[in-house]
């Protein structure tokens, strides 16, 4: 059975692509990070999903927050709330964390590499999406050209393939996918800035993304919104 | 002044970059890692150089020695010593630790990206060197194309420069330079195996390559070895 390491952020795009990655019949090896993000709980959620979804193994890693500052996902920044679509679509928002998925795919490489396993997902899509640059398509490309100079197993031949199978997927095409491999999809969590008790705050542009997505997909959202 | 990030790990090589980051009027942020690895007193070194060559801030970022195993640098492998110069060069040795240097660098560009800075220096050096593929200008190429993909500053036009002002140098070289920079060798450490109280081995490929490299310089090594 052949070994991949799945970015697993608890949210929406990340569990389908967890079980995009297991009906492709790999052994999932599951990987979350905390890096001081203000919506923890998603690892909560990330430990369900990986459980419920058959990984492997899951692991949280810690990132250092040092190196991360001046986002609305880890500072005392607020967090945009109620912006319109034609907002969302426009610029790269106040909730970018510098050079995050580089970040991450470059410890799911070390771990991949450490497993002997050449295929590493990632739940990144560049339609309905915030418009971070380290989603879209040639900056995937380029990590995985990089990561095959960059490690022994490249030196040695080997190729890293980097998958992303939501990228040409619309909100509603990753839900209608996702329910029909089966997902529970009320274990997913995507609110960047939840209440106190859990709850989603209904407003930010990761809320309003996935509402847009169930609404599309005329199917009922069942997590808890605050508004 | 301009802001650059440099990687420094207390060795001879990182040092010297910081020292000619600092001769080019970078304003430096010296970056290092505790990342489980069985040298930690490098750690101690990178925070003296950082202070000895007026960096301008030093920060030492914890990586999750969950995503790198299976090196002798990390785990209970035993670090090779008294190899010939031609086994030293001939294999990727069991000290390589999985795309170490592409997380390392990934973290620079994070915190760079924060700072304004859009300058990272890498002591890597392709001659006199273990072997390790993330020492490569080709690898040093395939990063910086990533980085200017997959930062908010680089989708925006600004140009992230690697610069490895030692690639081309003998580690004769690369001492030489130092001295003439003023840089105070004997703060630095190389051993991947030190004595508990903290002297080089004297034997593994590290303390090897720079025991030639002082040779080759006719230059007096002033650090403490085991044997």
């Amino acid at each position: 059975m052949k070994r991949a390491v799945v970015l697993v952020s608890g949210g929406l795009d990340s569990t389908t692509t967890l079980a995009i990655a297991r009906a492709q019949d790999f052994e999932c090896y599951a990987l979350s990070f905390d890096y001081g993000q203000r919506h923890k709980i998603e690892l909560e959620a990330a430990r369900n999903i990986a459980d419920a979804l058959g990984a492997q193994e899951h692991r949280v890693v810690q990132i250092d927050p040092q190196i991360f500052a001046g986002s609305a996902l880890t500072d005392d920044i607020a967090v945009p709330k109620s912006r319109s679509e034609a907002e969302i679509s426009q610029d790269i928002p106040v909730t970018y964390v510098t050079a995050r998925n580089t970040v991450f795919l470059s410890c799911a490489l070390a771990w991949a590499e450490g497993l002997g396993a050449f295929d590493i997902f990632i739940g990144v899509n560049a339609l309905d999406y915030s418009g971070y640059p380290d989603c879209r398509p040639e900056f995937i490309r380029a990590f995985a050209e990089m990561a095959n100079l960059g490690t022994k197993a490249g030196a040695g031949g080997a190729r890293f393939h980097i998958h992303t199978p939501l990228a040409e997927m619309t909100k509603a095409d990753i839900i209608r996918q996702a329910l029909e491999l089966g997902v529970d999809l009320s274990l997913t969590h995507s609110c960047y800035d939840p209440t106190a008790d859990g709850r989603a705050c209904g407003l930010c542009d990761s809320c309003q993304l996935r509402r847009k997505g169930f609404r599309e997909a005329g199917v009922t959202d069942r997590i808890a919104y605050a508004a």
